[in-house]
């Protein structure tokens, strides 16, 4: 967190930069880094741009065709090679600034874990509702879950720039971790005890599960409680970011009626 | 509801139906009948074909070109005119066919009222949760609002085979006619009571406002009370479609601790 400006200006948080040339964007491509937009040189269709192209159809980034005078009036170094891809680095957190950012508050740590939430509407969607809803932080996975991208910082409506999100390898190993250090876990899922008859409050961290799949046996098997969320309907499950936001206020509420009891 | 099939397959319910011909398409487009994609002939560029091209634009459907014969082959009248339209026709529902299944279940009648949710994501995603929350309908507007289209039925995740949904000329005329039916209406809104505060048992209407403008002021005014989710963080409000889960939840919590009492 120390090098993430707390104010309100987007611009500042949000480093836009470019990468220029053929191999260095096929790299950045290739190494999942945040890219929001690439231009590329009208009718340049050589293996390399080819092999650009496809990476960006993979991961979903959006392409604009233009012609070299622009690339060359854009060109910070005189050397695209006919691509340029804008970049937004959005900057992970550690888990230490969630512990400093609860105890600046004088707060009971309050986290949101996400097994592998994909879809980046979704990830937007929860940590803006992590920080509406008191939360110190989000936590989530390296591997098979959406990252910081330009996406999840659009639905996130502007709350990337105060809640930290912090990647880690393991969430399982994570869970231990944080328990050493006081917190509670309640995992959300379908078959548990329903979620008014937890005390939920205190140190604790909110576990969402993947969207399809949802919590793994693993990262349910170090949680201290299920919570379930009543279920009246006819179909399976409520989309991860209302369930989220549903568990996740139950929190607000249990914590607000200790306050004032 | 009548015709409505109320079984699991989702098959029987979005009766996928061609529409052929040039003015048979124009009209189905421009009377907001749910496309789901257009079969264009390649390389047919005349008048009412860009017409064609101009409105499915406008509506964000998805235009796929094909050779002549596969038009030839999916012809079920063998009249295309270089183009086919696959409807999926989702059936709106009728007020009273809400307060018959409210009645069937003998529950106080619970009604999710969206005043221009405009992402059919958000649509789709409330349909879900009011499903879920045992909500007997939603009511959406016609104008300025995501109409019932493949995305909503997608990201309803069955839902709409079991939660009417109707749709109304006006949201604070029909608020007025269904408070003659005994409903109270909770709307919404930042600048209200704290939702805990409020009692949302019985015969309830909970009103969501626009993703960006939030609850229109004439309807707001029809409405018995503001409802406020506490918000203890830095950015302006949740999601639309996480506040509607978030509310409609606390309607189910009261719910059931006064069936518990």
């Amino acid at each position: 967190m120390a090098e993430r400006p707390m104010d309100k200006t987007d611009d500042s948080f949000i480093k836009e930069s470019h990468i220029e040339g053929r191999n260095p964007v096929i790299e950045a491509l290739r190494s999942g880094k945040p890219i929001d937009k690439l231009y590329i040189q009208d009718g340049v269709n050589d293996g390399p741009m080819m092999t650009i192209k496809r990476e960006a159809k993979k991961r979903d980034i959006y392409v604009k065709y233009v012609p070299k005078d622009r690339l060359d009036h854009m060109s910070q170094t005189g050397m695209h090679q006919g691509v340029i891809a804008a970049c937004a680095a959005y900057e992970y957190s550690e888990l230490e600034d969630i512990f400093r950012l609860a105890e600046s508050k004088g707060e009971d740590p309050f986290v949101y874990i996400l097994d592998g939430i994909e879809d980046p509407h979704n990830l937007g969607a929860i940590i803006r509702t992590a920080n509406l809803s008191g939360a110190h932080g989000v936590i989530i996975a390296k591997d098979r879950a959406a990252g910081l991208t330009a996406t999840v910082a659009r639905t996130s409506a502007g709350a990337l720039n105060y809640t930290p999100v912090v990647r880690v390898t393991n969430i399982a190993k994570t869970i231990e971790e944080l328990k050493t250090k006081g917190l509670w876990f309640i995992c959300a899922d379908m078959d548990g005890t329903l979620m008014y008859d937890i005390d939920m409050t205190g140190p604790v961290g909110l576990v969402i599960g993947n969207e399809g799949t949802g919590v793994g046996r693993l990262v349910k098997s170090k949680c201290d409680h299920i919570a379930s969320i009543p279920m009246a309907g006819d179909i399976d499950s409520l989309n991860a970011s209302v369930a989220a936001g549903v568990m996740g206020y139950e929190i607000v509420r249990q914590r607000l009626a200790v306050k004032k009891a």
